[in-house]
């Protein structure tokens, strides 16, 4: 099976990957982690993680999607170019990209989003200073799929997660997550 | 501030730790984690951290409170003396325990569940196997809090996350992790 590649960078946020990638785990799909470098990367809540490879030495053949954890200050990494090329690549090949919280800036940055609709977890003001986003698409809901983009507000993690288990086609159970037991799982 | 000490095992569970950790750091807490040795440890979702401790070079007077995320099998660690002897001590300092899904057989098996209401995310045959707990005392709840000790369901991860904060006195903002307009926040 291919892999789920997911990307990390300093300050990434935890929680906000943390459910996405126990459902991928769940339908007992492989994932690679891939940093800047292969030097270990600290996460907002104080994780240190080592990446299973650099974005730049990625095989891209040996993947079939993206997951991007948001970020406490995302402008740190929005002109990383090993990143946004990792990304625009994927978005070329139609693979599934999967971004929470901030991290949809990267796929407007790498010119992905064109377009589509998507939900970001920036304030207006932020998203005007990055100037990269179609205002036009932009969708309150707090998860938006359109096409093979699936974008997310923080809060939404664990729809979020959900969602990409459904694009996916990955067999999990949902309710690991949730305490609603009568979840409307959407 | 004093650090709350988060054990890392092999096969631990990412997102059983995660909103907990996010809420420590928004609660300005200092975290350390402390694996059985300096080495890389891989969690169960495929994220491999570098612990900052080993858990028997950890500090407890540095030290306030703990925090146990669940494994896939408990069993591997539940005899790992370093873990048991870092519990009983945390425990005798009177220190806030926080322990979830499969972790709390690691508090029963360093003996200080002993007369506590506790939950935990194991099947009563799990739990017979294991043989250290009070079953007199186990409560269906997915969140029980009985002195120091926290116990919680894997699934009640984000209620989890939030009595840790309450415990320790910490501000933070429960919505972060929720999509409940109106949750409750208990």
């Amino acid at each position: 099976m291919k892999k789920t590649a997911v990307l990390l960078y300093p300050g990434f946020s935890e929680y906000e990957l943390s459910v996405a990638m126990s459902v991928l785990m769940q339908g007992h799909k492989p994932v690679v982690t891939a940093g800047s470098s292969h030097a270990p990367i600290r996460g907002e809540a104080g994780m240190v993680c080592v990446p299973d490879s650099a974005v730049e030495e990625l095989d891209l053949e040996a993947v079939d999607s993206l997951l991007l954890p948001g970020c406490m200050d995302i402008g740190t990494v929005i002109r990383e170019e090993g990143l946004l090329k990792a990304i625009r690549e994927a978005a070329e090949r139609r693979y599934i990209v999967a971004a929470i919280s901030s991290s949809p800036a990267l796929l407007a940055m790498a010119g992905v989003l064109k377009g589509k609709r998507y939900t970001v977890g920036l304030s207006e003001a932020a998203m005007d200073q990055l100037g990269c986003f179609e205002r036009e698409h932009y969708s309150s809901e707090t998860v938006v799929r359109d096409g093979n983009m699936i974008t997310a507000r923080g809060r939404a993690f664990v729809r979020f997660g959900w969602a990409l288990g459904r694009a996916l086609e990955l067999p999990f159970e949902p309710h690991w997550y949730t305490e609603q037991v009568a979840a409307t799982f959407h």
